[in-house]
C-alpha cells in the first residue's frame, strides 16, 4: 500500500469523463470540417477554463505546461531594449534558472528577497526596486512550490505600480502553478500582466498548460520569442493540443471554480493541522520557516516543509519511501541538484537547508493517512 | 462520410495499444517509487524510440511537439557570439520565422534557395554558402511539407561539411517531421547533428515530440536558451510527458520502422499514381512543381500539391470540403497567411501559389477513396 504525499510535483490523475479518444482528432487550425470541429472543442475547452479563471477566453494561451507558460512572458524580454527584470529568489526553476540566461544575453536582472518565512513583502520589494533604474518586467509566484508560501500578489503588484508610476509600463508576471486549485485565486483583481498554470499539478495531462496574458495594447497582447504557425494568437506556436485542452478544462472546473478551491483549502487546513502540530512536538524536527503555525494563512495548506536534525532530506525522503510514503526533498525540477536555493533565500544556511523535506497532499488525501506518515516518521526517528 | 486528405496536417490517431491511464502517473524526476516507475517507462519510451531510429537512446530528448524540436536547436544559437547559419526557403514556419526573430537579434541569416521543384541542391547551397562569411549552422529539412520534396539530406550535409572545413563546426539540423515515418531516414548516415519529430503527424497525440542530437561534446550536447528544472539533460525543462512518450514509442514502432516505411512507401506511390495521371490529364490542372512524375523520387509519395487555373486554392479546398474532402491549401500552420512562400521560394508566382492545393495521404487511405477524390475534382472543374 503506498500513500501518496508529493502532489506538489504532480497530482494524481483525474478520471477524466471525456477519454481523449473522443476528441476531435483534426487540426483546428485547418479550415475544413475536421479543423473547425477541433477548433470547436479547443475553443470550448478555452471558455470553460476562462469561466473558472473569471477572464476573457481570448486572454489565455494554451501552452506545453507551466515551464513553458512561465518561459514566453520571461524570454519575450529579450526582445525589448534595456531590459530591466526583478525576480524573487524563490522561484520555481522555470523562472529563476531562465533569468540567469537572460542575464547572460545582457539583460539586467536583480532578484528580489524575502523574508524568514519565504515570503517576497513590500519590504523585500523596496529594496529590490532601489537597486533596479528603470523597471520593465518582474516575476513574483503565487505560491511557492518548496515551502507554500503564500504572497500577497495584489499588495506586491499595487506596490510595484506606485514604486514605477513615473517610468514606463511594468509587465508583472506570476507563476500560479502551485495556486491553481489550491488558494483562491484573483487574476484581474491583482492587477498582473500574465500568469502560469499547468494541467498535471491538478490531476490533468502532462504537456498542457495555461498563459493568462492581461494584452492592453493591440492586436498581439506579447512579442514573443519563439514563433512558428501562429497558432494560439501568435503566442505559442505549434500544433494546438485540442485533447490536452479539454482535460485541462476538465480538471478546472472539478478542482479550480471558487467553491472547490474554498471547499479544498478548509478540508487540507484541517488534514494538515494535525500533522503540523505532531512534527511541531518532535525534537529533532524543525518546520520550515520555524514559526509557521497549524493554520498559518501566510502557506498554502497543501505543501509543508520541514527538516530533521542530522538526517540529510533525502535520506528521510528514502526512508519514508522505503516504509511507502512518496515524498520529496526539493521541487522534482531540481531533485538533482545538491543545493536548495529556495531555503537559502530563507536565510537557511546550506547544511540545514539540505535536511528539508517537502510533503504535500491533494484532494483524495486522507486524515488516516497523515496519521500513518506521522507514526512513519516518529518510527525513522527512533532508528536514525 | 468524410475522406481525410490532410494527414500533413495531422495524421488519424492510432488506437494505443497502451492506454494513457495506464501509465505509472509520478513525476519521472521524482526519487521515490512513483517517480522511478515513470522513470522506467519513460527511458523504455526512448529506447524504443531510439531503436526505431537506429540512434542510441541517450540522443533523444522527448519535447512538445515538432515546433519545439526545430526551436531548440535553433534558439541556442543566441547564446553564440558570431552566429551565422542558413535555412532553406522552403522550412516549415516553425524554423523559418524563428530565423527572423534571430536575425533582428542579431544573428546572421541567410536562405538557401531552392531549384524549381522545391529541392535544395549542391548548386543552390553552393550559392548559399558563397554569401555566408563563417557558417556555424544550417538548417534543411527532409520533406517538404507543402510539396513533399524529399531532400538529399547526405550529400547536402557532406557538401557543407567539406565547404566548411577550414572553418569552425558546423550544426547541421533538420526538421523531420514530414520524413518520419513516410521515407526510410538514416539520421546517423546523414551525418547530421540534430533532427525534428513530431508524435501527432504519424498517429500519435499532441504535445509530444522528439529532438535527436548527436552531442559528440561534453555532457550535455547543446547549451539551449530554454532552461528550467534540468529535465530531458537540460535540454527540455518542464515535467516529463511519460503517457506521450510512451505513445510516441508505440506510433514509432507501427509506422515508422524500415519495414513499415517501405511497405508504406510502396502503397502511399502506388495509391497516389492514379491521382496524379488524373490531374495531368486534367486541362486545368497543374502539378506543383509541373514536372513531378507520377512515380517521381524527389517527392514524398504521401504529400502532393496541385494548382487549378483561375481558382484560389482557397475556393477548390472549400468546395472539397463540403463534398466531403478535407484538403488544405499551405501548412495548416500558415492557414491565416495570405500567401505561400515555399512555393514562391520555386520561382512560381504570387498569384498561381494562391492556386496550390495541398493532398496528404496516411496509412488508411485507399485506391477507392482516390478515385472519389478524382471525381469530386472534376465534378468541380465543370461547375465552377
Amino acid at each position: 500500500m503506498r500513500h501518496y504525499f508529493d502532489w506538489a510535483a504532480t497530482a494524481l490523475p483525474l478520471d477524466l469523463p471525456s477519454p481523449s479518444g473522443s476528441v476531435p482528432f483534426g487540426n483546428p487550425s485547418s479550415r475544413h470540417l475536421e479543423g473547425r470541429q477541433a477548433r470547436e472543442t479547443l475553443e470550448a475547452a478555452r471558455s470553460r477554463c476562462a469561466a473558472v479563471l473569471g477572464v476573457p477566453p481570448k486572454q489565455l494561451y494554451f501552452s506545453s505546461g507551466g515551464t513553458e507558460s512561465n518561459a514566453i512572458p520571461l524570454q519575450s524580454l529579450l526582445l525589448r531594449k534595456n531590459a530591466a527584470a526583478l525576480v524573487s529568489s524563490v522561484e520555481h526553476p522555470s523562472v529563476r534558472e531562465n533569468a540567469l540566461v537572460l542575464k547572460r544575453l545582457g539583460a539586467t536582472i536583480m532578484p528580489i528577497g524575502v523574508e524568514k518565512d519565504g515570503r517576497v513583502t513590500e519590504s523585500t520589494l523596496e529594496a529590490a526596486l532601489a537597486k533596479i533604474p528603470t523597471l520593465r518586467f518582474a516575476a513574483i509566484m503565487g505560491v511557492n512550490n518548496e515551502t507554500g508560501a503564500v504572497m500577497d500578489l495584489g499588495a506586491l503588484v499595487k506596490y510595484i505600480r506606485q514604486s514605477s508610476r513615473q517610468g514606463p509600463p511594468v509587465h508583472v508576471h506570476s507563476d500560479l502553478v502551485q495556486a491553481l486549485g489550491k488558494i483562491p485565486l484573483d487574476i484581474s483583481g491583482w492587477d498582473l500582466d500574465s500568469a502560469a498554470f499547468s494541467a498535471h499539478k491538478i490531476g490533468g495531462p502532462r504537456g498542457v498548460g495555461l498563459l493568462w496574458l492581461r494584452g492592453t495594447k493591440g492586436p498581439q497582447p506579447l512579442e514573443v520569442l519563439g514563433v512558428g504557425g501562429g497558432q494560439e494568437g501568435g503566442i505559442r506556436p505549434g500544433t494546438e493540443n485540442t485533447a490536452g485542452a479539454l482535460a485541462l478544462a476538465e480538471c478546472m472546473e472539478a478542482f479550480a471554480t471558487r467553491e472547490a478551491v474554498e471547499a479544498g483549502y478548509a478540508a487540507a487546513t484541517k488534514r494538515w493541522k494535525p500533522l503540523i502540530q505532531a512534527l511541531r512536538s518532535m525534537d529533532r524536527c524543525t518546520l520550515i520557516p520555524e514559526d509557521r503555525s497549524d493554520e498559518d494563512p501566510r502557506f498554502s495548506p497543501w505543501i509543508l516543509q520541514a527538516g530533521f536534525r542530522g538526517i540529510p532530506g533525502e535520506v528521510m525522503a528514502r526512508a519514508l519511501d522505503d516504509a511507502g510514503f512518496a515524498v520529496s526533498t526539493g521541487s522534482a525540477c531540481s531533485s538533482r541538484e545538491q543545493k536548495r536555493p529556495v531555503l537559502e533565500a530563507m536565510g537557511i544556511g546550506r547544511d540545514q537547508s539540505l535536511e528539508g523535506v517537502r510533503f504535500s497532499q491533494g484532494w483524495s488525501t486522507t486524515i488516516e493517512e497523515i496519521e500513518m506518515l506521522t507514526r512513519a516518521i516518529q518510527k525513522i526517528l527512533e532508528a536514525l
